[in-house]
């Protein structure tokens, strides 16, 4: 967490999140899109071709310390597993109902907000898949010619980054009073525990529509940006109900 | 010279001016990022390659149409000949004294002032020359990482071209897909169910604290804001857990 000259604590930087990440390339030019606008934090989702890739540090153009600190994860909820907001970057409408904002809302709210913010960013050729966007309580989307909406990975990345920068010399606004949604990783282990609970009373059925089920429970719980201390009640709430199953 | 629909007449959109640009790919690039954002008018001054070049079209992605317009110049002066407005964009300072601005100030006194605008670019490796910058009223630079400044052509178009979208209707916040919260009656009969398991389940305890509790539950419940197909997707949840129970 930054301070700022003049006091005000400020949500640290976003990570920026690679999703399935196919060429090294790519890899390299997103840090170098980063480290232009002061974001030092990258993490890998599962790139396609493994990591640390030879044709990153090539594309970074010096961006080096970037992709030396950059963090591998199996899946998308371990990496971002620590952070309060997460936002899904896609062009698509989606079945997934949640709000829509610019990047330029996106970087206010995360500068607004205290906790860490991850930013995920999708594979090149498909971007974000549905499962991927239901992590997200939030989606960016750029607004972008209707007739030619063509970014490339690098160039979402950039414009992201570009808008986080412009607050770092701004007066930063009042810190909020209210607590930081919980880490990923507790609401993810309360949806655990919930689906547990489903599984038992028999809930999802047709067993074929179970992962529809599923997304759909993800994203009514992911919306609130519940606290620590709400969560920690509800996990309460779940272990009462669970005692009482037949 | 477009005209909105409020009645407000607009500066037509600029032009981007690539001086002595050195690859045909960076053009092909430029093109594309420029199209993203709705600019069209592509200027290119003595290309290093000549013009056309094979390799921008490849690296257009699409953006054929902009290629395809494309105006030759031998000068920078010939080519912004008919500009009322004259940008230069550079990172480096310079001997030379003019109004340096960040590429959102300049989209916005491009739209403020009749008459059109033309951005110029340099080169790839070195950038405008003094007398390229001289020919400008002002300066446009991208506030920069100052330990790591490293932004190529086509990202430099694209953030010039993106800030100048932003006052387009293309540009418009997009719709969020978010349905407005259910109506207040439909969240009190699903905090009602929720109560009754709770009942049953044995939650409610001690006795005294009930109403602590249950307060507390409203306030979770509430703050979401769901709408009324997530509230019917809860009263499912519930009506299976409830059948579930001993």
């Amino acid at each position: 967490v930054s301070v700022h000259s003049d006091g005000v604590t400020l949500a640290p930087p976003p990570a920026i999140v690679l999703v399935r990440p196919q060429l090294g390339e790519n890899i390299g030019k997103a840090a170098r899109a980063m480290l232009n606008f002061g974001l030092t934090e990258l993490r890998l989702v599962a790139p396609r071709d493994g990591w640390p890739n030879p044709s990153a540090g090539p594309a970074a153009s010096g961006a080096d310390s970037v992709l030396a600190g950059a963090k591998l994860f199996e899946t998308v909820a371990e990496a971002t597993a620590d952070c309060a907001h997460v936002f899904a970057t896609t062009v698509r409408k989606r079945g997934v109902i949640k709000p829509v904002v610019t990047p330029e809302a996106a970087a206010h709210a995360i500068r607004a907000e205290p906790g860490r913010a991850a930013i995920l960013f999708g594979p090149e050729r498909s971007g974000l898949e549905t499962d991927d966007v239901a992590v997200a309580r939030t989606i960016i989307t750029v607004p972008i010619n209707p007739d030619f909406g063509s970014l490339n990975l690098a160039q979402a990345v950039i414009l992201v980054a570009y808008e986080w920068s412009k607050g770092e010399s701004l007066a930063s606004p009042p810190a909020t009073e209210h607590d930081p949604p919980a880490p990923q990783v507790e609401l993810d282990r309360l949806i655990a525990h919930l689906d547990a609970i489903l599984e038992k009373a028999g809930y999802f059925f047709p067993p074929d529509r179970a992962h529809v089920d599923r997304r759909a429970l993800r994203t009514i719980l992911t919306s609130p940006g519940w606290n620590a201390g709400e969560v920690r009640t509800l996990r309460g709430v779940l272990r009462s109900i669970e005692r009482s199953q037949g």
